[in-house]
């Protein structure tokens, strides 16, 4: 399982418009090939700032069939007007389970 | 619900024997109040970094409760050893609970 952590920047004052969209970009999500979950998380530390974190079965299930998808292009419609600069997006894999 | 996220640098070479700190410092979040989950995430993208991801109660428990506690003392004990840098901690909150 691989953690897509997206940070997004969005414009000020647009908070309640941008998750209305993220919601509404659910389904996209839900219907992508290898895609386990998703939510859309804010930073207490800093406003306008957002985190999208979404588990995927393996790398590529994000990197090459969302992106090259007719849903990753919805939701980029939906959520991209906002954004205030490019989404900075990496990986990650769990190393040490914890509990 | 609130979950940390904690950027990580750790010293070129030091991986393993950083995981296995890692590893033996969960009981510290084990027993720390307020404390659901903890796990160790490696980015995939840079060598040597990774993200500490926990989640707590409530924001107080991690900022207040933990780092007065001893647990949090051991924790760095273990952990801190192999940072490059001072770990840089932000936390967020589900704002779109998505699935």
């Amino acid at each position: 399982m691989i953690r897509e952590i997206a940070e997004l920047t969005i414009k000020p004052g647009s908070d309640a418009a941008f998750q209305a969209a993220v919601a509404q970009a659910v389904p996209h999500f839900q219907s992508a090939k290898g895609c386990q979950s998703m939510k859309l998380e804010k930073v207490l530390e800093r406003p306008d700032t957002y985190r999208l974190m979404v588990l995927w079965d393996t790398l590529e299930a994000h990197t090459v069939d969302f992106r090259d998808s007719q849903g990753f292009a919805d939701w980029r419609a939906l959520a991209g007007p906002f954004f205030a600069a490019p989404p900075n997006v990496y990986h990650t894999e769990v190393v040490v389970e914890g509990f």
